[in-house]
């Protein structure tokens, strides 16, 4: 019989499609799908699309497991969705459960935050390949965070490790959605630029390039909108970069302090913005990191990109099977 | 031949005495010794001291292993003290080569900064006994602080990780001696104590109890004349301590939010004062923090006080010998 190479499927169920691949046991990409994961129509929909993407990708062979990155509270232990903003009604929501009864029994399923499926993709194929430690953030409409410790996925007690997201920075800063005031989430995502921009053009004493339809933009876009506003000159735009940096660059030396890691990686799609904010960041990094750990850091921009959410599950459903 | 009971040393290197315990494999203490460090007349002296009380303390019996907890940067991995405020002229120091010249060469050797000492201690025989996961901080001239992730104590790639009295608490507070701004221990701290007192005597239109002398005193005891006069009902003493929690529970809501980790273990001399700061600080930590990690958490005063250091570095001598 001929050796085969062991193969997973690593999905990264997000809002609005369900992106999938199957991968190899040493990190290779086989094959890709995309189909709309229909999370408006609740979570049943999202299960059927699901099992309808696992079982058409390899052609009807089943995977010896199935990795899922879902944004949100996710119980990996028990397999329960505990909470997910982007699919409606999703409360406790037993996933792993209903999707054994409707797949073969021996396939082992995994779920897991996305940003922490990001932290490990990034450190099993991507940017932290040759490292033990590192933090992942993923700057997007929120901030997410990973912590790989040892060349292992740190979830703490509850799974909730590596909220980096919601650490404080400024104690008096904007309410966050969590409930707490100026966490870095508030200035360091989409979601916070937007925020700016609007602070900004209420103020009628502000001169900007910025214009009032900028706030109509999909919020995900207005990152974009910005960065080219600040390429251009405008000096609001690039206050709102360095504001988003500085934050950035205080939460990583506080990290760092604490957990002395040897590399931090930043994806996520407000991370295409890198050159924006990195000297901000990096600026507070080594002004406030104690001198070994924020010289021995690695700070890096993501190398897997979209795909590091779907690696990384692939690995955790080829190694961590709860 | 009857079975004996592996026993190994435990010494804190303090600036004025090494306080040294013998230790079972089952952490009994069975016998104590204190004799004066002799930091100020240099690491030598230091040293031989330390042989001294290691050859003596079990008549004469060499230990398995001897562990030592040291305030400073220690290089735990190749044994080395990088720096140690109280002990004069030391840098880069091999100390691990130089007392294993003069002990026994099968004797184990290992240092350790005396906060993760520390946080073995509780961890292995004080209030984290019942846990795998948690964080210590002791409360001081400075604040010390040591993580333990999954039974282990997390050292970070260069022995500097649980750092967690240099997060920045915010952002634009006071000069840390760290160099950064607003670090934890520049809220909650004897010298943090010290320091808000100076700014409220140098500030006229305050009235407070407090008086001028109160700098004069020994600052590792200003903590406990504060305490006193708020407990007499100062009302700036009482808001010095407010401030303290405050910035403490900040740290802690961080820090869980993070790691999710089970405990926050609050040692050191200053945490005498628990009942002045930890319902700030636990009012912080709830506001702040993710709902299941803060809710998780338990923040316990630590069980083992000044013996805990002993315990811990006597753990690591048994345990992780590098």
């Amino acid at each position: 019989m001929e050796k085969t190479v062991k193969r997973v499927i690593g999905i990264d169920v997000g809002g609005t499609n369900l992106r999938g691949a199957l991968v190899t046991q040493d990190g290779r990409i086989l094959k890709r799908m995309k189909i709309p994961s229909e999370a408006h129509r609740g979570i049943d929909a999202v299960v059927d699309n699901l099992v309808n993407l696992i079982t058409t990708i390899d052609e009807g062979n089943m995977p010896s497991g199935v990795g899922f990155g879902i944004p949100g509270i996710i119980d990996s232990r028990n397999g329960v969705i505990t909470q997910a903003p982007n699919i409606s009604n999703v409360h406790d929501y037993p996933i792993r459960e209903m999707l054994s009864k409707k797949l073969d029994g021996d396939t082992r399923i995994v779920i897991e935050n996305d940003a922490n499926c990001a932290a490990v993709g990034e450190w099993w194929m991507g940017a932290g390949r040759d490292v033990d430690s590192l933090i992942m953030l993923t700057l997007g409409t929120g901030v997410g965070g990973g912590v790989i410790l040892d060349g292992k996925l740190w979830r703490g007690a509850d799974g909730m490790g590596g909220e980096i997201g919601h650490m404080t920075i400024y104690p008096d800063g904007p309410r966050c959605n969590c409930g707490n005031f100026g966490c870095l989430e508030t200035y360091s995502s989409a979601t916070a630029v937007r925020r700016m921009v609007d602070e900004a053009l209420a103020d009628d004493t502000i001169e900007t390039t910025l214009e009032k339809e900028v706030l109509e933009v999909e919020p995900g876009h207005i990152p974009e909108v910005v960065m080219k506003a600040a390429i251009a000159g405008d000096e609001v735009s690039k206050n709102i970069w360095e504001k988003f940096g500085t934050a950035l660059g205080i939460g990583m030396a506080s990290c760092v302090n604490i957990l002395n890691v040897e590399m931090i990686v930043i994806g996520g799609g407000v991370s295409q913005a890198w050159e924006m904010f990195i000297d901000a960041a990096r600026k507070e990094l080594t002004a406030r990191g104690l001198r070994a750990p924020s010289e021995r850091v690695k700070v890096m921009q993501s190398v897997l990109g979209d795909d590091e959410g779907i690696i990384g599950a692939s690995y955790l459903a080829l190694h961590e099977g709860y």
